[in-house]
Order: structure tokens, then C-alpha cells, then sequence
């Protein structure tokens, strides 16, 4: 349907999106879990003790180009090597675009600098724990009724959303929900390193299910993500539903991480319609042979994935072309928002464009 | 123009906002200073030691409609009769029209436990100080850059936003930054209580601009509003001023203290263009004897005031009959939000039956 897209499924909903007259919103989830903290299960930050930072500089980045809550940027280093975080594919379509954003904070232990909107709290939001623990969730029912409340708000005036994420080892949540649901999801979660710990995550996971002491498939889904999710898929979750209530479509910018999103919408609702709404994706993580994204998918149900190729081998960014050798994949609505971009009419070799732009 | 609203200066604004097809976005801006625990300063709560979850439970109020901070209701009490917070009335207003909304928080002691946005943040947002100790914003200038961020996001796809507040002692403060920028305020501000404590205010301003050894009428604004103050104030002007600047025009919902923002607005930019702003009040704020809201605006310029009626000497609601007696008068963007239903085609009647059914 677009050059630069590769669809896997149905584009009926894509065509009902596709429009430069069309007004979408965009908003990005922020979230951490202290299982960022385990030792080389995630690479969204330039250190293990920056993985909780990772969030709010996405934010900083998105909205002041330019980071406040510590000096080093997030970004994805391996064996010397080192790709930018997606918030600079995110904030390139934003930009080139003008569509209207809110940062959401579902349970951030490093706050942003910078404007945002607060889905859980009593005072001030509770972050998430290590899932290894069994405590990923304090509060996952709260967030997911904040979260209807300020989606109600934001879709009001708007032809769809696109909802983004920004959690660093969020795939390993992301396991941790699809396992407790009764999924077959090992080694097929992605994750932001060439090599995936996927052994590692298991591991994670199992433990967490254990010291939680849940019926894998038949635990309460509030309960799985209490005990071995993360705050984003009750937020998130919360959004698509209230959304889609009021027959507002949502692309879902992400990868394996939106399917575990899936995942527990349809724990919660059985007979849930996934037709109004769609994953946007990377090329980076569909083609990525260390997981396995459709696979997840299909055991879901019905689900449309589209996945964006922003062309990064026609750049001469070295950072961005380590995107080509594995790094980072996708993350903060970067696929989505790229084919937001699209679906408004820019073409993807103005929006890789502008990714360089904004890298530079 | 309206049945049941009474314009001073053009309603030629209005004119161009009125229509049912027209798409509003109504913000409410919290925040709580010291200044509130001078005993006898300010109603806007059951008793001193609640005046701080005012803004909180306004908000818990409009979005839940319960309170979750505290237990006692928001509300003026004189002599043992009470009037109910105007968030009712802006709560009705907002169910009546369905316009979208979003809670911002510049700096409220108490954090309403429901969805809201920041824009006072590095962490967590501070609060204001007491203004007699001439410390009333600690960051006036980051609040106001903060939030011309956010109104640049929101204003987007909208006609026109609605600015309410909700912020105890603030004709105190707004007393304050009027005083310090040279404006003759004195007995003129308005106040929640049928008598208003205007020697106690005068006061409290006088000792804040001792003790901040500011000059009167020379000092720049933002030395003036981090003195005397409050966080309100920095953060509506940045959305005023960043609205205007993408020709959005706004409805200041409030009385003097939207008075007090016009004064620092044009201290800031002194050739601003009021034309694309108004401010809407209610009638009580308008015919109150114990304050001069017209005096103060005519100090400042050009600027149109319509002041909304809702008749509630025809309802036999005792809480909202007192209104009619001087409690409460104005707050919460109640007179804004009145306005902005009435804009939309809601006659007069309609926005009072529904202020009693919330109210009930």
C-alpha cells in the first residue's frame, strides 16, 4: 500500500486511516521495572545503571532535543558500537508531521524534565518492581481505569491514536505476560541487542511465575502483569479499550511488546474486535531472526501487523546503520509513528530524512 | 448576546467562537501556596488545615466524582452555611457539552489522585511558599516555558481553549502580582467569603514585597510572581501566550485573578494583542460589592469580560442559593466553562438543571 511498508494481514483499517486530512494523536507510554536492573537483559541505555533513565530522556529528547535528567543519552552500545534510541525515529515523524503528542507516565522511577501526564498515582506514581520477584505491578487494575479515563479525554476529537512505549527490558515483561497467559512466547520476544538473552528472560520469567505462585494460563490477567508485567500493558491496554469502545481506531506502535499488550486485552475481553486496531512495527524487528513476532501474533488471533523499512542502508549515519546489524529494533511508537507519517502522506525517504536531521 | 450573559467591552470574540461546531479544549491549572494557611485569608475549603486539597479534590471532583484525598468536600462554610465548590459547575458544564479536558498541575502541595499533567517538574512539582515571606513560585520562568510546551501540543487541533484555575488565597496572590507590577488592586480583588478580608490581604502582600525588597512597578514580572505570586499565574501566561502567538484564541475562565495573569501577560510582551483573549466570570464575581474586577481590567487594557448568569435563585438548592449571598463566587473555570456551554448552543436553563443534578 506504501512504499516502505510490508504488511502482514488485512490493510482494510490502513485504508480507513489513509489521509493527510486525517487527525491523529499520538501518545507514548513511559514506564520502568527494576528488572532493567539484571545484569545484560536489556541494552536500552548506555549502562545497566541507565536503564531507568532511558524513559524520561526519551521524553527530554521528544519534546526539548536536548536531555535533562542525566548526560548521557539513551542509547543501545554494544562491544564498542552504539545505535541512538528510536525516540529519534519518533520525534523525526512528529515533527515532520505536527500531529499533537502527550507523554504518559505509567510508573517511571526516573521523572522527565519536561511536560507529561500521570496515569498512576496516589501522590506520586509507584514504579514497577523486578518480575523476578514475582512484583512486576503494584496496581495494575488503577492504572488500567486511570488510563480509560485519559484516553476518553484525549480521543474526543481524533480520527485515531498511536500509542508508543518507552520501558527499558520491556520485553522481558512482555514474556513475562505472554508465559503467564498460557503462551508459547520463548524466544520469540525481541529485544534490543544483536544477541538476545533469550535464556536469560526465561529464566526471569520463571522465577518470577514461581516466587508469584500463578496458574500459568489460567491466572487472573491483573494478576499475571502484577506479578511478572510491567505498568505500561495495563495503561496501554486501558487506552485501546476505551478507544476502540468509542470506535476510535488505534495503531499500536510496536513490536513484541504490543503483542503481549494484545495479549492481555484479550484476557480481559474474550471477544475483543481486533480489527480497529493494528500493530505498526519496524522491518527490524519482522525480519529479525532472533525472534519471532508473528508467531506471537497468530497465536493471538487476528491481528494486522505493519511493519515500516525506514531504508537506514541509504544513510551515511554510522549509528543508525547499526539499526541494519540488530541494535535497538524498535521502541517509544518508532515504527508507528513512522507509519503515521506515511498514512498522512509523507513519503518514507522524507522521514528517513528527517531521522537523520534529527540525529545530527 | 446570550440569554443569561452580560458583556463588558466587544462581543465580537465571541462571535467568532460561538457555534456548535466549534471544537473547544477546556484546561484547568491547579496549584496551592502557603499563603493559604494565614488564618482567615481564604474560604475556598471546609477549614485551614483542607484550604491545600482544594485544587485536588476540584479535581477528583469533576473527573471521578469523588473524592479520593480527602474526605470533606471542597466547599466555603460562613456561620454554618456552606456553598458547594464551583467545580460543580464546571463539572456540569463539562458533562453537558462533552468538550475534552485536561487537569494540569503548576504546583499543588496535594496531587489529586487522578490522571493530570505536569508542568512544574524536575522530580516532582514544587509548590508555592507563603507570598508574606515574598517567596511565592520558586521557578516562575521554567512553569511558563514549561507550559507554552504543553498549550502548543493541545491547542492543535482546537478553535479556542478555556483556562480555569483552582488555587486557594489566589486573589491574594493575584493581589500580589498586580501590586508589584504597579496596578492600583487594593480592595478591588474579589474573595470566596461574603466579606472579604481585604486589610488582611493588603497586608500580607505588603509584608511579601518588603521582605522580597522588590521596587513596585519596576520589577521585572518574574521576580515579581516568584515573589508575591503563584504558580497559576506563570503557567496560564504561557499557554495564553503561546496560543495567541498559533492564532488560538482563549477564554480566561475566572475573575480577578485572570485579571492578575492579563497584568503579567502584558508586563512580559507590553504590545500583546488582547483581542483574541477574553476573560469569562460569573455574575457574582461582577455584581460583588466587596471587590472592583472591571476597575482592574479597564488598569490593564483593552480586554473583554462576559460575565454568565446561571439564575440560581430559580433552583431550591440551598448550597447553590448561597452563592447568590457572596460565598464562593467564582473558581475551577466555573463562569469560563458556563460560558464556553453556552457557546455551544446550551441555553442557560439547561447549564442550571445540570449544575443541581451534579450537585445532588
Amino acid at each position: 500500500m506504501f512504499n516502505g511498508v510490508k504488511t502482514y494481514g488485512s490493510d482494510d483499517l490502513l485504508k480507513e486511516l489513509k489521509g493527510k486530512d486525517k487527525k491523529p494523536f499520538f501518545a507514548c507510554v513511559i514506564a520502568t521495572t527494576d528488572t532493567a536492573s539484571i545484569p545484560g537483559i536489556t541494552g536500552a541505555g548506555a549502562t545497566t545503571e541507565l536503564m531507568n533513565y532511558t524513559p524520561a530522556g526519551d521524553v527530554e529528547l521528544i519534546i526539548r532535543g536536548e536531555l535533562r535528567c542525566c548526560d548521557i543519552p539513551p542509547q543501545t552500545i554494544v562491544d564498542g558500537a552504539s545505535a541512538p534510541t528510536p525516540a529519534m525515529l519518533t520525534k523525526a515523524s512528529l515533527e515532520l508531521t505536527d500531529v499533537p503528542y502527550l507523554m504518559i507516565d505509567a510508573g517511571a522511577q526516573i521523572k522527565p524534565d519536561a511536560p507529561f501526564a500521570l496515569v498512576n498515582n496516589e501522590v506520586i506514581t509507584e514504579f514497577g518492581g523486578n518480575i523476578k520477584d514475582g512484583k512486576g505491578v503494584k496496581n495494575p487494575k488503577k492504572i488500567f481505569e486511570d488510563s480509560k479515563i485519559i484516553a476518553k479525554e484525549l480521543l474526543k476529537d481524533y480520527d485515531y491514536l498511536v500509542i508508543g512505549e518507552s520501558i527499558p527490558a520491556g520485553t522481558t515483561t512482555a514474556l513475562g505476560i505472554l508465559t503467564a497467559l498460557g503462551y508459547d512466547a520463548n524466544f520469540k520476544v525481541s529485544g534490543c541487542m544483536p544477541e538476545n538473552p533469550h535464556d536469560l528472560k526465561k529464566e526471569t520469567v520463571m522465577e518470577g511465575i514461581a516466587n508469584a505462585k500463578i496458574a500459568i494460563g489460567e491466572v487472573d490477567p491483573f494478576e499475571a502483569v502484577a506479578a511478572v508485567g510491567d505498568p505500561m500493558i495495563p495503561a496501554v491496554a486501558g487506552m485501546v479499550i476505551e478507544s476502540t469502545k468509542n470506535n476510535t481506531p488505534v495503531i499500536l506502535a510496536g513490536g513484541t511488546q504490543m503483542a503481549g499488550v494484545c495479549a492481555f486485552i484479550k484476557a480481559i475481553e474474550p471477544n475483543f474486535d481486533f480489527s480497529k486496531i493494528c500493530l505498526g512495527s519496524t522491518v527490524f524487528v519482522a525480519k529479525n531472526e532472533t525472534s519471532d513476532l508473528m508467531n506471537i501474533i497468530n497465536q493471538i488471533g487476528d491481528i494486522d501487523v505493519h511493519v515500516v523499512d525506514p531504508g537506514f542502508e541509504k544513510t551515511n549515519h554510522e549509528g543508525l546503520k547499526n539499526y541494519l546489524k540488530g541494535f535497538v529494533k524498535e521502541g517509544v511508537g518508532a515504527g508507528g509513528s513512522m507509519l503515521m507519517a506515511l498514512l498522512l502522506g509523507y513519503p518514507i525517504e522524507d522521514i528517513r530524512e528527517k531521522i537523520v536531521d534529527v540525529c545530527e
